[in-house]
């Protein structure tokens, strides 16, 4: 900002614009709502707190989906690694039909439906829920988590509505 | 997943491993405390509504930073690109003179410090103050928006205790 453009107005476009810039790790949120199984991707997880194990999120609460997620009391939090590309776009795509038989699933024994390839799944019980506009903010505690078997997890990043793979030739010295 | 390991307790350092695995953009939030400009690292930051517009952040306590910060009004949130590592380690950097000289900053007409360096700033309103454990959870209503002069911004991402650039090379086809 060697000139800088002085103070702008909050437009939501210039807001947008921001956050396109602004990298993010992704997961899949999954829970069982009142009319069967529901899952989104989102790019709003963040670690909170180790001791107690807490995370935060946001959802737009527009989709029927969010809405069922975001009054569940339990919910699965899946973090996905680059080979977890396609689950990451089957989640994010308007109208699919998630758990039809694309993506490998099972409920747990709590009902929550677990997605066998994702490198971590952590189970959580929702604490908080702070309506923001059309939004809300969750938080939630760890009840358990269960990790893959795959030891070589290639990160992924959502970034200016593309995604990234990291690898030692992104890596910064 | 294909041999789940069985539901773990969630240890602090199986909720740390996960989350090392778990990419993020990497912003520095600064505000005037009551003894002067204040500022971290943070890799928290998101989006929560565009309109209005409303981001959300999680910091820990612990430090004194980080409680002056939660306790302002109003404060700064500046997203980084690659060619702000040294700022992102500065303010990351336990006990460093972050205000000292060793970055560009002035202050606002409204007080906060500005990076003068930073590709976005945005001049926020706490909205909310969730505490959880010995962080707490904040939202903050967007004021202003200022754009440096910089188109060509390259992504930074911290992962793993390591910072990544992404570029046309990570990109997923």
């Amino acid at each position: 900002m060697t000139a800088p453009t002085g103070h702008a107005l909050p437009t939501a476009e210039l807001f947008k614009d921001a956050f396109r810039a602004h990298p993010a790790g992704i997961a899949v949120l999954t829970a069982q709502g009142p009319e069967g199984p529901v899952g989104l991707t989102a790019s709003s997880v963040s670690s909170v707190s180790a001791e107690p194990p807490v995370l935060a999120f946001s959802v737009s609460t527009a989709s029927s989906s969010a809405a069922a997620l975001v009054q569940a009391d339990t919910l699965v939090v899946h973090l996905l690694g680059a080979d977890q590309l396609g689950i990451a776009r089957l989640f994010a795509a308007r109208g699919a039909d998630r758990f039809g038989g694309a993506v490998d699933w099972h409920p747990l024994p709590s009902g929550e439906p677990l997605l066998t390839d994702a490198p971590w799944a952590l189970r959580c019980r929702i604490l908080h829920r702070l309506p923001v506009g059309g939004s809300m903010i969750l938080a939630a505690e760890v009840l358990s988590i269960e990790q893959g078997t795959d030891d070589n997890i290639a990160p992924l990043v959502y970034h200016n509505r593309s995604y990234h793979r990291l690898d030692e030739r992104s890596l910064l010295g």
